[in-house]
Order: structure tokens, then C-alpha cells, then sequence
């Protein structure tokens, strides 16, 4: 845009995805929980990328591949993540760029690799991670550009980044910043078990400087620990806008008495998982973005999210624009 | 095999493709020749990395491919070929063991990085490939495990590898090895520019050491320098077995006064050729190595052909045995 304002800002581990085929058999011997995401340090990875099969990279973290599928859309966006000075560090910084999404944090000259998922996908098409977070884990509160942040019409922050602590510091003085600019504050849960290692401060979260909330049913119900519609309730008094995925059921979006129900976009063949929820969250933070209908923005939502599981990779192999 | 036969053993330059979404424009603007493979250096590589799009890294190389197809299949094999000690080298090596194919030649500890071909693919699903060969290009002839290639019951050799001395030298002895051994030589002529660039060299292996030749149109007039048909019949006269691969209208296999025309496999969506010439070798190579009829052999390599260009990437996405 002329005036300097960005659409969203997002922030973020900046990761780079491992992508391999796998048997529900080897997620059984590996003691892998299906569906969700595990953090394992770096002798686990080498050790679990020893024995899983040929694999394709392709940059991801979760804001990272939702400020690419806003970019996408023909939004504009920034983002917000560490990456080491490494080939995959290289890749990812390539990728955003390449993507049209404005990556200016510096790459570490030192410390930990950049961080990377393995992530093993099951003949049901979901998606099992194993995160290595390396140096993404060391976003540092100096790393975050308040001008780039007060910019942001929205700031977008994955919930993953409270497993660390100074990863946890860097996005909440992203929040303050973005709050006195008079910016909305929009966080996406990512994970239940992330929720259940962080419960009191995701209710604060919640509760407090969020505006704008992403949950699946399994992150809403380890978030208000009741059902979805008693939870759903909760979300309209808790925060401005409430984005709620049931996968295959399609979305919920509430705001106030408002109410959207957004049906899933039919897909022939879901390959990968991996990305879903991602490409949701940009499709419905571009329409927020651009003062559309929370149906509208859910929907935008749902066709993103379409597109990124007919294939393996977490981003859009075609231009989201096409979907306006 | 429990006697410690091989079907199998490819030798060709170890590659991680990177694979971008492009447009005609795109090629136009860089004079990059549609379909074809260019041999780039590094500076250029990365000039031209820093243009291209957002990509995904998945290992290939041409024979390398074919020897994952191969063992895609349930057949053995092995691959000769050489990486440097680097993250992607790394990947490299994991990709080919993960996926059943032995790769036991050590990665260089010094000199340039492991190879790698950054992939422009047009909306048409035409692959354009820029390769720096890097390290790949300095295969020793010492590389080559004499034993190895004495279990091969085919040797498979990529027409790429003439472009550079030593790895033409380290051919060549893997030939010989394979001759005075009783094994049968493969040759995939690998592109049509290179022929050109060697042409000399290609006619003298054709008429010589090669049994089973793989070629295309393009390849075949670029060798032949006549029409399609006699060309077929010179391949007759040069080879014991010619395997003519003709795109979408499928391919010719001749052997004496046999022929076995095989239809190509129909695939609904066509996303990504690269690899699909790989794959029809590695099928029809599994095939002859099985003893199958030249039809049989030619039928699974169209569906293995199938099978990768109904995907991005250069490898079988799902195991080729299941077409068996």
C-alpha cells in the first residue's frame, strides 16, 4: 500500500519443513501422537530423520506460511522469526521474499541451526510434527521492529512461540506495540498441548490483548475446557472476533451477536494436511483486513486452506488472488 | 537379492532439484530454452535463485531418480554418484537410502557444494532446469566400487555426465567394468543439447558399449539426424534394446525385429514433468531387469511416468510396486 500500512504482520518460529510419507505403524513405534506437534531437541532429529523415509523441504512455521498465503491473496504482509546464517536459513529467507513477504529480521551469525519440522505424513493425509526450533527459539524482544509492528493493520501471533521464554517476551512486546498503535492483536492457538503447557497464560491471552482468535475444536476445548458451544459463547464475551475450525465441518466466525457458519471447501483428493489451519487463517485475516463480512473472510478462509491440502507442502502452489 | 545381485546400479550427477513455479515470461526474460537443462555456475545460480519464486528442495538427479524408481518398484539397486559434506549433500544421501537405493560413496570433505538445479516449471507443467553441477561434476573414476558394479545385472548411465572430463572418465570405467563382467550398459541419452555438445562420443557409445538405450524425440533426432521412423531402425541395429519415449503419445520399444508400442498412461491433471522421463526408465528397467517382455517393461515405466508428473518433484510420491 502508497500510505506504508501493512495488511499483517505476522511473528513467529521460522521453520523449515521436513516432508516425508510415513505408516501409521511407524507413528506406534516412534510413540508419536497423531495430529499434533512435538518439540525434540537436536540429537532426537537427527536420529528421527534417520529413520523416516525420503522426504521433500519446503519453508514453513505457521505465521510464516500464513503471511505468504495473505501475500498471496495480494495482501501485503511482514514477518517476524529467526533463522541462523545456514542453507535452510537461506531457503526460508528466499522463500518469504520470493513470496512477496517483506523478511528483514538479520540471520544469526552464530548459535543453534535454523529450525526445521519433520513431519511425517500418514495415508489419511494428516500430519504428525516434530519440531527442532534451533535458533527460531531465540527471537530476542530487539529482533522485532516496533515501525514495522505499528505499521501492521493486524498482528498475527502463533501461539507455538510461548514454549519459549524469550521467544514469549519478543511477541508480547509485539502486542504492546501494536495495542498503543491502536492495532488489532489477532493470536492463533496452534496446538492443544501448547495450550495445556500454557493454560493460565493463554486464558490472559485471551481474556486480554487478543482481539482476533484462531482455534480448532481441540485448542478451544483445552482453552475453556467445556464443549464447543458453551466455548463459542465464551469467545464472543472474550475477544472482538472468533475464528473456530472444525476441519472437515467447516468454520464458526463470531463477533458480538454476529455469527458465521462457513462450510468447508470440497477437496477430490486431500493429499497433506500440513498448512491447513495456516491458509485458513490467512484467507480470513486478509478478508478482516480489508473490511469484509466475517462469511466472506471465512470463506476466503476455507478456500485457502482447499487448496494447500491437494497437495504435500504447507504454502500455495497457485496464486490465492485467483480464489478474489 | 540373497546371491547379492543387483537389478540395478545408476551411476549420474547427485542433484537436489529446486523446484519454483514460473511463467513463459519468466523464461523469456532470463533466455532460458523451454524444456531444456543449462549448465550454470555458481554466481548465476544464485543471480537466478534470487529471482525465481518460492521453491521447494527434493533430491533428484537423473539416474538417481530412476534408481529410486527402481527400488519404488521392489527392485534393488544401487547408485554411484557424489555429494559434498553439506546440508544438502546430507538430504541427498538420506533421500536415496530412505528410499532403498545403497549410496555408499563418501561425500567430499572439501571443494564446491553439492550440486543442485534450480527447476522453473510453466503453467503448461514443462520443467525448465539450470543446473550447477558443483561437486557432482568431480566423480572420480576411483568412486566407482568395481564390485558394485560386477553385482549390477544393469548398468544405468546418464548421458549428463559427458559434460565433464573426470565424471566421463569414471563412466567410461564403469562400463568397462560392467562389460568385462557380462552385464548388460544402459544409456539414458539424458538431453539433446548435450548430445550436441558430444556428439562424437554419443555415436561411438550408441554403436558400441550400449546395449538398452533410452531416448527421446528430441534426443533420438539430435543423435540420428534423420526422421523419427528411421531412426527407429538405426536404434535396431545399434542396440540390443531401444526404448523411444514419444511424451503424451507414449513410447516405441524395439528389440531385433520386435516392437512393442505402449500407450501412455492418462493422467487427469498433469502438474510437474520433471522426473518423468526418470521414472519411465526406472520402470522399464525394473522390467527388463525382471525378465519381462518389452511390452510389460514399457507399460510400467508410462505408469511410473504417470505417477511423478501428477505431482511436484522428481520421485514417486506413492510406491510403484502397487502398479505390479
Amino acid at each position: 500500500m502508497d500510505d506504508g500500512r501493512i495488511d499483517v504482520v505476522g511473528i513467529g518460529n521460522a521453520i523449515v519443513d521436513v516432508i516425508a510419507q510415513t505408516t501409521d505403524r511407524f507413528l506406534v513405534d516412534q510413540g508419536l501422537q497423531k495430529g499434533s506437534m512435538a518439540l525434540i531437541d537436536e540429537p532426537r532429529a537427527h536420529e528421527l530423520y534417520d529413520l523416516m523415509g525420503p522426504a521433500i523441504e519446503a519453508s514453513g512455521g505457521s505465521a510464516a506460511n500464513s503471511m505468504v498465503g495473505v501475500a498471496s491473496f495480494g495482501g501485503t504482509a511482514a514477518y517476524i522469526g529467526k533463522v541462523r546464517d545456514d542453507t535452510l536459513g537461506h531457503v526460508f529467507a528466499h522463500d518469504m521474499r520470493a513470496s512477496g513477504v517483506s523478511f528483514d529480521v538479520p540471520a544469526g551469525p552464530e548459535g543453534p541451526a535454523t529450525g526445521r519440522s519433520l513431519i511425517l505424513v500418514t495415508p489419511d493425509a494428516q500430519r504428525t510434527m516434530n519440531t527442532f526450533l534451533g535458533i527460531s527459539s531465540l527471537l530476542q524482544p530487539s529482533d522485532v521492529d516496533a515501525e514495522l509492528v505499528e505499521r501492521g493493520g493486524i498482528l498475527f501471533c502463533e501461539g507455538y512461540l510461548w514454549d519459549v521464554e524469550s521467544a514469549k517476551q519478543s511477541i508480547r512486546r509485539a502486542m504492546d506495540i501494536a495495542r498503543a498503535a491502536g492495532n488489532r492483536v489477532a493470536l492463533t492457538v496452534s496446538d492443544s498441548f501448547c495450550v495445556e503447557r500454557h493454560y493460565d497464560e493463554f486464558v490472559a491471552l485471551v481474556s486480554g490483548p487478543v482481539d482476533i482468535l484462531f482455534a480448532n475444536e481441540a485448542e478451544l476445548a483445552a482453552l475453556y475446557r467445556c464443549d464447543f458451544d458453551t466455548a463459542v459463547e465464551r469467545v464472543r464475551s472474550d475477544v472482538h472476533v472468533g475464528c473456530l475450525t472444525r476441519g472437515a465441518e467447516g468454520s464458526v466466525l463470531v463477533s458480538g451477536d454476529e455469527t458465521a457458519e462457513v462450510k468447508a471447501e470440497p477437496v477430490v483428493d486431500v493429499i497433506d494436511t500440513t498448512g491447513a489451519g495456516d491458509q485458513y487463517a490467512a484467507g480470513t485475516l486478509y478478508g478482516l483486513a480489508r473490511g469484509m463480512s466475517l462469511a466472506d473472510a471465512g470463506r476466503l478462509g476455507s478456500l485457502a486452506a482447499a487448496e494447500v491440502i491437494s497437495h504435500v507442502g504447507p504454502r500455495p502452489q497457485h496464486p490465492l488472488k485467483n480464489f478474489l
